[in-house]
């Protein structure tokens, strides 16, 4: 997440409805300006703040850029379909608005079908892909969504990225919570990294390595955003050799890659530009119906009960074994028992300069 | 792989012949024993020694054991359908068997609507992940397999064992061959830590803990297999901390988990015990048509173009840059070119004592 001192404090419900009015007056229907706050505060309220309310400046930068990024007027359209799955352009409109349609729409074939799989190209960042996966949860179904995103991240023994951190996501229903996992496929995610040059820290693990394939411990080595031109870049899940397993995290990225960028038929990361403004990335949302198996009670249940025991399991000193979720479902509570969010100031300057930009103030 | 030396030399089609002699002598029928074989010479082949012909000693207690295991005479059995899915009940019959009828199930289920999802349970160990999700692949389709095994794999932070390794596999359609990715959601299978064991040999990385959550590396300390009552155990894919990303392997097997033990309705890992011999292990399959979302050659056509650009990006020194699939594609094309197959003494010995009981000598 974000280990900034976060010493601001803020209701809830004057934040949202702020968020809301910004993004109405950037020209978002009701509806879409929902669509886009309530996918912010679910990153937010769960303790995700890397895909929460720091998003708005980075959000700013696309909206309307002169040059491409998110078009406020486009609207996303399904260019194929069948009863198991579909295919959306984007056009460039707010990824958010266009993956909440995509997901909406598999959810929609899993109900018919049993499975759902959507693929979206020419999209834009489309937050926490989580959100995404939620949305099937909630209607019952297992859900899964994926985004590539530009080239910061190097197959396994190369020197120069080509893939993007790519995360893959999925919930599954269960009980008091759902099962909930989104990962990047690189170690981490880039905010990781920014928040140890932002603070001059020592990268901890080696996520990232140079030119020569070493890894990059000192802040001031981590180049201001690794391309397909830079030397060095980040590593995937499993780290830098075969033997720690690179290989896997690297192989999971290109799974990522061939439904958000191949079967999508829009850019691969290594087609992304900075942050997708000319050439936007490609999403791939599933649901899949867990009553095409069984009584889905019977098996959400058994389920429930299978996680239960992964949390008894005795664990290291100092530490607890959580279940994917568990911890997202905390922060949500301590959060929303408070009702207010914890912003760093950056964030809130950024905020602040965006609001008055937009003729919409904060505070 | 095995790193032991393979100092016996026997040639390919000899030693396939002698292989499905053996498998008829147990008292599979033609067809049940060519699939088996096919498997272990897939493996084989394609450099995948792991499990290639060293698990026929394996197989050999599996098979006939009167406490379970594999049931030569058992058919297994559709206990549920619809166009997109299936559940199979194997009835503990062989695992190559039922997991090849599963995937030409799914496979025919793709291509009539355009997805199928087929889950296994009360099975038996399958061979290499990979076999089936080839099957796919020269089908035209986007093939995924997986299987759960017995808990030999830690929770992140957890001090004994829940998961298993649950392997991972996809093929995709490509030229000129299939992208392959075929791997254990644990950062090396059990077989590799085995060998450091039988060399006496250290761990080359911190690919298992003990009870107090501390690296092994003494081969020494390694226990006999890890177990549900076992101080210790395997880690999964990123390692031991958050910061290197173990939930991510965590979350993996868990995924594996939800199709193998859950949707399936049968075993989860932490259900099976030695070998599956009483409690079978479950097994998921998948195909999906590209041409669900485009024109498959197209689709095809561009993603060995990716494919392409990525083994083109620079090395570190000493160092190519693979494509999941190239190593297994080498490993096939060098060893069918000499016609012969190199096994280890352990392996050639362990298939002699088989053939000599089962009546069907080895050389």
């Amino acid at each position: 997440m974000d280990s900034a001192k976060k010493d601001d404090v803020f209701a809830i419900e004057a934040l949202r409805d702020w968020a809301t009015r910004l993004y109405r007056a950037y020209g978002f229907d009701e509806r879409d300006a929902d669509r886009i706050v309530d996918s912010l505060f679910f990153a937010e309220l769960h303790g995700i703040a890397s895909h929460g309310l720091q998003r708005i400046g980075m959000y700013d930068m696309l909206i309307g850029n002169p040059n491409g990024g998110v078009d406020v007027n486009a609207k996303a359209e399904v260019v194929r379909e069948t009863p198991v799955s579909a295919v959306v352009d984007g056009h460039h409109a707010m990824g958010q608005i266009t993956s909440a349609m995509a997901m909406e729409l598999a959810i929609n074939k899993a109900r018919t079908s049993g499975i759902g799989i959507v693929t979206v190209r020419e999209s834009n960042h489309f937050g926490a892909a989580g959100y995404y996966t939620n949305m099937a949860a909630e209607a019952g179904l297992l859900g899964f969504a994926s985004t590539n995103t530009g080239p910061i991240v190097l197959p396994l023994y190369a020197t120069h990225p080509f893939l993007g951190t790519n995360p893959i996501a999925f919930s599954m229903p269960a009980k008091p919570h759902p099962f909930f996992f989104d990962a990047a496929t690189s170690i981490v995610s880039h905010g990781k990294i920014e928040v140890c040059k932002k603070e001059g820290r020592q990268l901890p693990e080696a996520w990232m390595v140079d030119g020569h394939y070493q890894p990059i411990w000192d802040p001031k080595q981590v180049p201001a955003r690794p391309g397909l031109d830079v030397d060095g870049g980040m590593l995937p899940v499993g780290g830098m050799s075969e033997e720690t397993g690179g290989h896997k995290g690297y192989g999971f990225s290109i799974l990522a890659e061939i439904f958000c960028g191949i079967l999508s038929q829009g850019n691969t990361s290594s087609e992304v530009d900075g942050l997708g403004i000319r050439h936007g990335v490609g999403h791939c949302f599933a649901a899949i119906d867990p009553g095409l198996f069984g009584d889905p009670d019977v098996i959400i249940d058994r389920f429930s009960d299978y996680l239960e025991q992964i949390r008894r399991v005795p664990a290291a000193p100092g530490h607890r074994v959580y279940v994917h979720g568990d911890k997202e479902e905390i922060a949500y509570q301590a959060i929303t028992a408070e009702g207010v969010v914890r912003l760093d100031p950056e964030t809130v300057a950024s905020m602040r300069s965006v609001g008055d930009r937009m003729g919409v103030a904060f505070r």
